[in-house]
């Protein structure tokens, strides 16, 4: 990998996301969004979430006081990395700056049935390591709601409402069932479109707003469509879609495996360690070069994590960015940049989850 | 239909039976087993259940001090009629005999998912309505666990750790699925099985019964397979075979529509128009010709009700009987006998489900 590669998730991403919004169907963020959302995270304010069901509907219901809310999964199978975080970064900024509630769900049953070595003991140990790294974001524990499937059983009688309206068929299509999958996997799709309807079943009828990476939009079509089936005459869900978010390497999806992963749990030093050796930069191979030309911040992966998730000022970003494309900053001062920033983060997000412990039971749904 | 018709369920059925035997691969009731039942339900002793898997062992177990007990489940679709009772009979009788626990799975799920016309709601009306009717029969309310998919919805942890381990290869094959049938559908026969290991799940590893017709026996074979597998470490559950139950037509199963039903509801001049208008007889044509020939037991359904449900006492039957063969006692008064049996059944029955409501409690396991 060279510096004159461009990563998909950047420049090529720009005429790809495009085409994706093409393909499925969906809606571009208008001026009007984006000015709705100029107090919110980064990653809503700076282009990340590019895409969108409905959500235009979601913001003016809110705007006239009616109820809307938020609903992001997570699906516990490892311990949590940063890319993980993307969704539920985007449901406490829209809860701390439109005062909505929150609805995460936690299926463990899907990873179990898709994984093929997940015990049903580990996936429960997951579920209770993940929670807590989702408490310590900071949530408001009156306005969220987090739920297990195998906790919250209740969920099933939702889900196989749901599956009655879902055949067999039509799940094999949008989630690419085969035969041989197991017949926890051919329900799943059920329980899928039960937790996105989740919020308004435990309320009332109301816009609920999915945050997702793009190639998730089928599921929430899916879901629409159930959404307004006689049996349920619900609102149907928006969405919010997602670029993918890079690994360190500059892949265009962060994997779940690999060396290129910063968990939530990684000490300074592994942060530090991981960031220098594998974080792909956009600088010149020479600091000579470097000076002259400057580095590539559309590539730059400490650069697009600064973007994305560690710089919320504008201005700084701003300068970063013109420091580094000038060649005033090299790559290892921009890497400290954010190395700094991570483990700030990581050191406080640490200790919340000491502390989310003892709030466990504000936020967790029960039978 | 004419009184040279042998129904199926009798002589042919002497044949046929065996020929399942052979063809299920199961056992059919032996000495040692008939001795042990000597004391229940004339269902248990009178040949109506004839096969089995690992009764005998389930008996050897009862006589070693070993817990056992009974699973037997209703799907409830509409109100009990008196066919509906057989499993529930006999799982009654061997609690009464062997002091063991009933375990009642309803399974208004599987219901949902198959009947296209029955709403969620209707589902949850006839089970409420079904279950009273299975307390009203009498069960030790100490030894008897009722647990209702949509309300005990904590069966989904253990449905899903099965659902694991079936593929839709092997549940469309043991349960005829097809593409065009729902998700909820699939992912039942996980659901069937987790209701036949629930005991040992509740309880602790142990044998349990089944008593089930005959052509449920594959269902009964998977999760017997299911049992052992190492996640789960369980004793292979038992079976107990029974014949199909004559429907007042003389049909060979007493099927869930059509005018031969006898309700639990019904009141006694319902009940005596439909036994005299419907029952079919083994008697002659005419008077003349049945005091000289007699009548044929082994056809007529107002005898084989007396010899399977509503006649305990064999001498008294055995009386019946010879004076029904012999020409003695004619149709009108065979039907009279078994019109106010089933009368005396129902009054009480109906009295006992009043009372039901009260002990509900009891019985209803909860999340």
């Amino acid at each position: 990998m060279t510096k004159t590669v461009i990563s998909p998730w950047e420049v090529e991403g720009d005429i790809d996301y495009k085409k994706l919004i093409k393909q499925f169907g969906t809606t571009p963020i208008s001026d009007f969004i984006n000015n709705k959302l100029k107090d919110c995270h980064p990653l809503l304010r700076r282009g990340i979430y590019f895409s969108h069901r409905d959500f235009d509907k979601w913001l003016k219901a809110h705007s006239e006081g009616k109820k809307v809310s938020v609903i992001t999964g997570r699906g516990p199978s490892e311990k949590m990395h940063i890319g993980h975080l993307v969704p539920f970064l985007v449901a406490k900024s829209l809860q701390d700056n439109f005062g909505c509630d929150v609805y995460i769900p936690i299926s463990d049953d899907e990873k179990f049935f898709v994984k093929k070595n997940l015990s049903f003991e580990e996936a429960l140990k997951y579920s209770e390591d993940n929670i807590l790294d989702l408490i310590a974001l900071g949530f408001d524990p009156k306005k969220t709601f987090i739920f297990q499937d195998f906790v919250y059983t209740d969920i099933y009688k939702y889900a196989a409402r749901i599956a009655k309206r879902i055949t067999y068929s039509t799940a094999k299509a949008a989630f690419g069932l085969t035969p041989g999958k197991n017949i926890g996997w051919s329900f799943y799709p059920a329980m899928q479109a039960a937790h996105i309807l989740f919020p308004q079943f435990h309320s009332r009828k109301h816009i609920s707003v999915v945050p997702v990476a793009i190639d998730q939009d089928p599921f929430i079509r899916l879901t629409r469509d159930i959404a307004t089936h006689k049996d349920f005459n619900l609102e149907k869900p928006a969405a919010l879609h997602a670029q993918f978010v890079p690994s360190l390497h500059g892949g265009s999806k962060m994997s779940s495996s690999g060396e290129g992963l910063i968990f939530l749990s990684d000490d300074a030093k592994t942060v530090k360690k991981k960031i220098n050796k594998y974080a792909f930069s956009g600088g010149q191979a020479t600091i000579e070069e470097h000076r002259k030309k400057g580095g590539n911040t559309k590539v730059d992966i400490p650069f697009q994590y600064l973007k994305m998730l560690f710089e919320p000022s504008d201005e700084k970003l701003e300068e970063i960015k013109q420091e580094y494309e000038s060649g005033k900053m090299l790559t290892g001062e921009l890497k400290a940049i954010l190395i700094e920033k991570i483990n700030d983060f990581l050191k406080d997000h640490q200790k919340n989850k000491i502390e989310a412990k003892k709030n466990l039971d504000k936020f967790i749904l029960k039978n």
